[in-house]
């Protein structure tokens, strides 16, 4: 099939861009001797874990455990939740996804979670392994670092179905600044806050093995600081505008997945209406772009339709039926709302892989 | 099952307020003698349609052909696809549909667009009864009032496989108008217009027994001009922030959905984090708001957290594991998120409802 002959709303992967996508990224950690495991919630796809796995990923991260459940049923379960878990109806399922995978890790960040989580699992096979999420300044969940941080851990020393092996500290605020110096100088202030935590725990007598950390704009420098032992990140598979916005052709990543759209009406000069509106390309960090059209700008025109226009030096010539290929704007609110990729070389559809996580709300 | 059994992120319907929203839009219009036919573009369910129908809907709108086929293989074949078809694979599946639901009707703005579709049903049993979609100040799809209309209907007089039955003109840009008179005004020149077009075209000797219109936010006014037919609105049904800040008390309609979420974290005083983020509250028409708890904010964290904070004198209490209940910004984006609807009456989860057309990207 090529992709002309696609229905659209339709998201494709550009094979040949991710696969150059993902070696740049090992590439680039390579020398470092970090562990890469990268974080599932963007992809939401057992394939592209695999592809990740055969390029040198070690584990990978999701962000809830309904992720978690899809991909331990496709047999990939080296996993760590990297959200924190509460509520009795969740914490029943982590205990069955726990007794079937007792590799799967999660975040915890208080003694109320901590005893929440031990309780879940006390009747589990071995202990749960937790990390102690750090707050290095995200301003999200996470314990303060340093002495807030040392007394959880004893906390979670003192329950016997737990077991600690590390701290996750995510830099999420620091992702996307777009000025290189400003965000290796917060990167560096938060990696500092996190790796002496990690010391000031393993001091009070805690196997800290893992220091966990970064995303795809910042983990070459968590990187390099050598208390770091693995970095998350996920949107370097496929890239979108904000990132690339962000990091600049100096990113070494392409934007290899889009939204295959088609003209539906051309009412007056200077506009055409798409059908991919709200309900194919969220707008949270702002509009996505039409490719290969220069001087044309999309917005979202309703929950299906999407609104090109140009000034009338830019006419981009289209007709009604004519496909628009668009660079999302946040790549993983919008892969959540479609149910496959479209793997394409060269023009020809070669995979279709379901985005098997999407249906899962929890 | 008891609403505090849910898992979370859930999507909850009040059906007492659902139903009292329903009987509330039905008593309005009812005077006017005009169709109503919601649309289902919001609620995605053939049980809310079912419900609907009940209550007097003549027929329901869906915005795109996947929204049709979900609906007319629940039985439901009484409908308008409200947005242009085009692209070939979508009008071979239109063509499908068709045959085996002729009373299916689509909107078309453009020549180019009669022809194509007349070319895709001309196998089928009967004629394709289409609509012209009137731009009447959107400026989005739709031919222009007056004579560029007139051109479009004697071209579709000409087309063997398609009838035109009417006009729709609908005016999106007007439904979220907070100053009434203002909307009230707007909507008249926009009717005026819209009414001005039929009349033109049934002077040159076309049939236009539907002139269809109207959203949440002006559908009342709509009705009140004498060549109005049809009503077409869906958000009443649920209402969600952004209509219930725009229309106020005097709208009507409450808040009858909520999503449901639990409180993962507690990390500082003044900030609490859930379990519903960007994944489960679309932002496209501003943030959640959290229902009960005064003087606290929602703003989400990420594609799975949300944020809410308050100032010291506004603590709610909130602690791990607590439920807190959201009013989703806008409706439409924040359903197409959920696989399901849990309806409820006095906290107790009394049906289980498939969104059925979620799915269907295309």
């Amino acid at each position: 099939m090529l992709i002309n002959d696609l229905d659209t709303p339709a998201l494709l992967i550009d094979l040949d861009l991710m696969e150059a996508n993902i070696a740049a990224l090992f590439a680039q950690l390579r020398p470092s001797g970090v562990r890469v495991r990268p974080h599932l919630k963007t992809a939401k796809c057992p394939e592209v874990a695999r592809i990740l796995a055969a390029a040198g990923a070690r584990g990978f991260c999701v962000a809830k455990l309904g992720e978690a459940e899809v991909m331990a049923a496709a047999g990939i379960d080296d996993l760590l939740i990297t959200s924190e878990i509460a509520g009795a109806p969740k914490l029943r399922r982590l205990a069955a996804l726990h007794a079937a995978h007792p590799q799967v890790r999660v975040v915890v960040d208080s003694v109320v979670g901590a005893r929440l989580l031990d309780a879940a699992v006390s009747g589990g096979p071995t202990p749960l392994e937790v990390l102690i999420e750090l707050d290095v300044g995200q301003g999200r969940c996470g314990t303060a670092p340093g002495e807030p941080a040392r007394a959880l851990a004893r906390a979670i020393a003192g329950l016997p179905h737990l077991r600690l092996v590390g701290l996750q500290g995510y830099e999420g605020h620091l992702q996307h600044i777009a000025d290189h110096r400003e965000r290796d100088a917060r990167v560096d202030a938060a990696m500092a806050q996190l790796t002496a935590t990690a010391d000031l725990l393993r001091a009070d007598g805690h196997a800290i093995d893992q220091v966990t950390t970064g995303g795809t704009g910042t983990c070459a420098r968590c990187a390099a600081h050598p208390g770091v032992t693995e970095v998350q990140p996920g949107s370097f598979v496929f890239l979108d505008r904000a990132y690339r916005d962000a990091l600049g052709p100096q990113g070494g990543y392409a934007n290899a997945l889009t939204v295959r759209s088609t003209v539906i009406s051309r009412p007056v000069a200077g506009r055409a209406v798409l059908d991919a509106g709200l309900k194919a390309l969220p707008t949270d960090m702002g509009n996505a772009e039409p490719v290969g059209l220069p001087g044309v700008s999309y917005r979202p025109g309703g929950d299906e339709h999407g609104i090109l226009s140009w000034a009338d030096d830019a006419d981009p010539g289209l007709a009604i039926g004519d496909r628009v290929a668009l660079i999302p704007g946040h790549i993983d609110t919008t892969v959540n709302l479609f149910d496959a990729y479209h793997a394409q070389r060269g023009g020809a559809v070669v995979e279709i892989w379901p985005i098997a996580a999407r249906g899962r709300s929890q």
